[in-house]
């Protein structure tokens, strides 16, 4: 099966790797095209371009940095746009809010091009072992056609209905672990200032109903207000922001997520924003006044 | 080794079980004296009153309902006062408060006996295969004599230090895991509302950094609006507001878990108290003005 | 002095009046031009066009019901922009968003002309008894230009700086006022369930040091579940959301504003936002569970 | 009208010299004796204890610090419990907890004496000028022969039923104010921070809806930052946390409240437990991180 990618940062060289081992035909491209070395030795060909690389592929995959780069990829110069057409399909798998999904979502089938926003869960390491949770919405063929690829890239996919719902279903997700992040820093202060050691606290959490991977693998470095950045606190606020907001759309109440996000934003004005989303914990901690 | 096994409900019928299986003589006592024939059949001796059960055994396990069982079982006629002393031990895994484990703890001690308290994490299921968490707190020669008990009564078991400890490593499990349930509950009708799964969602945590027994158990229940008390609402709501006065206390602010438990009180307003804790999510669903 | 005034719904009219009354010459227009008959009888000129009243006026004061058509009467057919230039003046004192206000204000400034935002605070009854508290922010010199109506039309006017620093003002004493009746709805329902007299509470409010209008104002009819919008709650709400997103911007936690948010989007989610905001107090009365 | 008066701080001084400027003939009791001798100058008898003050007079008031000592004076040596008998009644407008309030009733109930819990609003300067208003609960008839002195003492006078409903309501007022603060608080913050006059924010506030003695008072003192303790924070703390708790017990949740609760927790935790409760300000300013 022929298939484009592109973009070679960590999570999409990763990913790219994991399709060529298993036997896919892949044609690259990444904005510093140097990038591209590596995958040709594994057998990977290079586009020159965006465009180049969707008119030699059925469909194309993309793994962007942020919303401006998807936007550019899809409507610059020697863009998507340029070959897109009947028949071929586009997945944007990067993390992009609603509305750049929808540009780009419209762009693509006004040229009968098929597409599939595909946000996943999972960082890094789950990238390089194909361990990815993929959620994907659009196109329901294009995601038939697609499934032999997620099934390399990810332990699981979701078809999710219209476009807007993977980038939902992320939020969704999103704003439970900020919201348990919280939770999880305030008990962890609560035990330390009464007397109780918080290394004890993660062996009794990690035996009980509420075990789970983020308290054990995050509880500690807490301890050691130790926050190197897996995901940026300033991003886990956005999505509480934004899941609020989608909330609001519904009127939906939602005070622990409020509170949450609230805390986050403390954070924020600390300025913690680049550390990890754990360094929430930092608000819970004893402060001193502004001088 | 001879034991003295107090109260014999669901929890501690299970427990005493789980002794005499595993070699251990015990002496048993209910309130409801009849109880004790299962027990009796697999090997039990019967004590006709704690004083008997006492005065028998080295030390004596007390699995009790509420704080006023367990200071009548030690305070009143026939109870475990009356024959405590030097060099005997008595171990209270009843879930009680801090005031109620002090009083027992200083008239224990006061004869010359040894106290532990040790609440356990785990209900029905975990007591029969001997699952449980135990938060042992209190007179740690006593811990040591206990461990082959604990070791079959429980997967793990902790000793935390000064008589007070246990209780108040149970609060902060509990105040998390109230907080989490909130959390879940709002992602739930978030996802509900925006017209996403919410099954879908209950897939997509499972496979996550989020993934935690408490989830995956609860969530298709909440989904069918089936809340049969497992851990009910009132409790839980109790145990928050403690982990709210306890952090009062230490001048700890926790805003998620205070806005948690407003919500966890709006569900008792809603009569809702006697249903597990899950049916929190009611306090989220849609919701008709009062008439 | 000759002004233009545009739009003469409640507020105008009884704006538009006031000028009249106090020897301004004004020429005044609205989409349904019948209604300018009334001021016709007290001396108003009649502009059949925006353009018409701008052409004919130093300065043109608009107050218009929603964002959308302030935007209409500057930009379309016969619209403002048409005779807006140099030495002319336009203020616009609808309450519009920072959005609105930014595209009008470069559109008048583009042509040479001078603007004003000038949101007011107060409502029917204030704007009748020219008691209005004008909100101006933009142009300094238009600003002094329009100080004799503005004494007119409101008992105090302030000029805060830059375009958007009138709404933003404006959002700020919205979201106390918002946090402030949350707190007030809730303590009246607290006095209620713990047997005291809620009347007798609005009696030692209004003796202390939190005595304000809006509780002497809301409390009697709140108590009798009566609640006719004065200030609709979804515009309340609506500026708690905005507010929030304003601190956002600025990494400001409030978290009291953003429990008082959840509290209206529950009174949303209940089908209250077209009653008046202190509706809130639904939400904190007694409530059955969802069937 | 003979009248006994215990308790001569700031508060107690002040109130005894109005009821002897209004005519009455009040024998006064101190712990420290010497501090009578001002209020002997302007007519007072000194009793030397204070049961010497009760066997005097037909209804003795008690203005103490706290409940310690609102206890001692009552239950100690020569207290309060040694004179009272039918037909003499004990008023006591200290600020004590629900617990102190009953203990006192009890005791002065079974010997034959009549009881008032009087708390009251206002401080220094409204005890001056005779200006407090006076929540009173207990004895109706005793409530009726005091309404004399009352007036001297007071603006206004509440009778609110059985004993305990003057603290109650108390409470009810003063968590409305914390959340005010709150409010307040973060307002001042989102003005200055968005580039606003938190002076200009003062102003327009005094001129609409919410304006309050209050805001008026304390916003130009917390702009500078200034907090000199009118009405310390980790009182109104405690207020709070009572509030919630009387909420709590009837299954009321009081989201807001609960919010502001936890911002000045965070106070205390900050080290501001002595200020002006308005120093809760300083939790929405700036933070560093702690180090």
């Amino acid at each position: 099966m022929e298939i484009g990618f592109l973009g070679l940062g960590i999570m999409g060289k990763a990913m790219a790797m994991n399709l060529l081992r298993n036997g896919f035909k892949v044609t690259v491209w990444n904005r510093t095209l140097s990038k591209c070395n590596e995958l040709v030795e594994h057998g990977a060909l290079v586009g020159e371009t965006p465009a180049v690389v969707v008119k030699k592929s059925k469909y194309t995959i993309a793994m962007l940095s942020d919303p401006s780069v998807a936007l550019s990829v899809v409507f610059g110069e020697n863009g998507v746009l340029g070959q897109i057409c009947n028949g071929k399909g586009y997945i944007d798998m990067s993390t992009v809010d609603a509305d750049t999904s929808t540009k780009i979502s419209e762009a693509i089938t006004s040229k009968g091009g098929y597409f599939l926003e595909a946000p996943v869960s999972g960082s890094k390491k789950p990238a390089e072992d194909g361990q990815l949770v993929i959620l994907a919405a659009g196109e329901k063929a294009l995601y038939d056609d697609a499934v032999p690829a997620f099934d390399v890239l990810g332990k699981k996919s979701f078809f999710l209905g219209k476009v807007g719902n993977g980038a939902k279903m992320k939020l969704v997700v999103n704003m439970i672990m900020g919201s348990m992040m919280n939770a999880f820093a305030e008990g962890l202060e609560l035990a330390d200032r009464s007397g109780l050691n918080p290394h004890t606290l993660l062996d009794v959490l990690d035996l009980g109903a509420v075990a789970n991977p983020m308290f054990k693998l995050k509880g500690p470095s807490m301890i050691q207000n130790n926050y190197s950045p897996a995901f940026p606190l300033k991003h886990q606020q956005k999505d509480m922001r934004l899941a609020l907001a989608l909330g609001d759309e519904n009127a939906l109440s939602m005070p622990v997520a409020a509170a949450a996000n609230e805390a986050l934003k403390k954070a924020r004005s600390m300025g913690l924003g680049d550390l990890d989303f754990s360094a929430v914990y930092e608000t819970v901690r004893l402060l001193e006044p502004p001088s």
